[in-house]
């Protein structure tokens, strides 16, 4: 079955724009190529969003060229056709056989292409934060000549400029927090199981808000009594009760865009000692919100 | 509010069992502490199944303790004393202000521990490969006369032989799974949007099977026409079709044991070439199954 370009949430100039801001970093630092291995990262210059980044993958920005090459396994090649806004000849998926190979993977597949494309002596970025150190000792192994730079973050700092776009995607991801929201006040009732609040809450989640669905699930947290001071933690098959405190924690997700939020609920009058703490916290919030301004 | 043990899926002794494990390889490595920073590992060494691996952490098993000690950031530490069979004096909180900060992480806090435990001469592993050049590079560093050795994957070797009690635990998490995969069928029909059945699906993982409920959410993958050939990629807001052909991948989570399935659906018909992939597909697993054996 041969895959086309799917429906793209960003026009193919939002990203050139935000590539020609990657390029004039790489231009300030002298390198002519950026691999680029962050997931969000990748996600944000070229809308790609599978969830294949448990094995090796990376964009590779050329400083010579509009678009950037994409490696990857050669089994998710057909989703980054789908979901980028790449030419088909950028997409460079590499073999099964570099899947568990303990002597040579996809890195060394992004490292041939550096050297086919003549950067061998070149200013190589990569995101060191990202790789493992076995990775980071390959690049400068195979690549001997050039001059590896560390470009951890720097396409974060770009990223967080956002574009009108961006925004509006970001506001759709907070309305489907927000429902979600909603939904945990109807269902979270005593002697309720923590397990089906959370099937509604997720149920939320993925059919979204006002049309849109959520195109991901980012994992919820849900802290009630006995345990409402532990954090990260997944919810249990316990019943609500009241008097009971509920911490929950969670994230609507619109192409790779996450709205996360946080709600404290009380099944029954909450203590005083939790108003106060309510109360320090809108107050904090608004000082924040007072305090923060464009730029 | 203070935070008590809570329910444990397995007995201490099993925990103990498998420590005694890891220990005998420790010996045979000639190793006097061993760092642990797998999240699976951690998970399978002590219970804890709460999400922050996203900052430092790390259970370091010595070779003269009973118990291992679990250092972690301090807003988790309640997560710890809940969830693992810990002694809550094995669990060490790091401050918050080791988050974020340039200089120096929780990787210091676990190096410290080292050295206060006499162990700054003496042969200490690390799982290298869970680990970012940066703290490897600070092991060897803050460490320069241990003897640092990559223990990646020791654990994992050990975890492969599993106990009644944990294929009891595995055998729920695949009924949840099953569970999910039949709510598929009855939910992918045509006209149905792909977000309205998988929060259908969420729903079953998350409400459980036979009165066990999911721990955890592993993320859901579902590609159909006209993307049926990409893989690891989300769910759309298309609607199924006649004709359609559906892959489906998720997984149960019981304690952080998750029983991955795929299936692929076909509104109406299948093709040939489709008929033709299942068969061998299940000619090749009755194949794989009448190869392997315990050992």
């Amino acid at each position: 079955m041969t895959i086309y370009r799917g429906p793209q949430a960003f026009p193919r100039t939002e990203y050139l724009g935000r590539l020609a801001a990657v390029k004039k970093e790489m231009s300030q630092r002298d390198l002519d190529a950026l691999v680029v291995t962050s997931a969000s990262d990748i996600t944000y210059l070229t809308g790609y969003t599978a969830l294949s980044g448990y094995v090796p993958q990376g964009l590779v920005v050329l400083i010579a060229e509009e678009e950037p090459t994409f490696v990857l396994r050669r089994m998710d090649a057909p989703a980054a056709i789908y979901e980028t806004f790449l030419d088909r000849i950028k997409i460079i998926g590499y073999p099964e056989a570099l899947i568990g190979n303990p002597d040579t993977d996809g890195y060394d597949t992004i490292i041939d292409f550096l050297l086919e494309s003549g950067l061998g002596n070149r200013g190589i970025g990569v995101e060191v934060s990202t790789l493992f150190f076995q990775t980071t000792e390959k690049f400068k192994r195979r690549l001997p000549k050039a001059r590896i730079v560390d470009c951890t973050h720097a396409v974060a700092w770009i990223r967080l400029v956002k574009s009108d776009r961006e925004i509006e995607i970001m506001r759709e991801a907070a309305a489907i927090s927000d429902a979600a929201i909603l939904r945990a006040a109807e269902v979270i009732r005593p002697g309720v199981r923590e397990a089906d609040a959370i099937a509604e809450i997720l149920g939320t989640l993925a059919r979204g808000a006002n049309g849109k669905p959520g195109t991901m699930i980012q994992q919820i947290g849900l802290c009630s009594s006995p345990r409402t001071g532990t954090c990260h933690i997944p919810w249990s098959e316990d019943v609500f009760r009241d008097g009971s405190q509920i911490n929950l924690e969670l994230g609507g997700v619109r192409y790779g865009y996450c709205a996360g939020i946080m709600r404290t609920f009380s099944i029954g009058a909450p203590s005083d000692r939790l108003r106060r703490i309510h109360d320090a916290e809108v107050a904090g919030l608004g000082a924040a919100l007072e305090t923060i301004r464009p730029g």
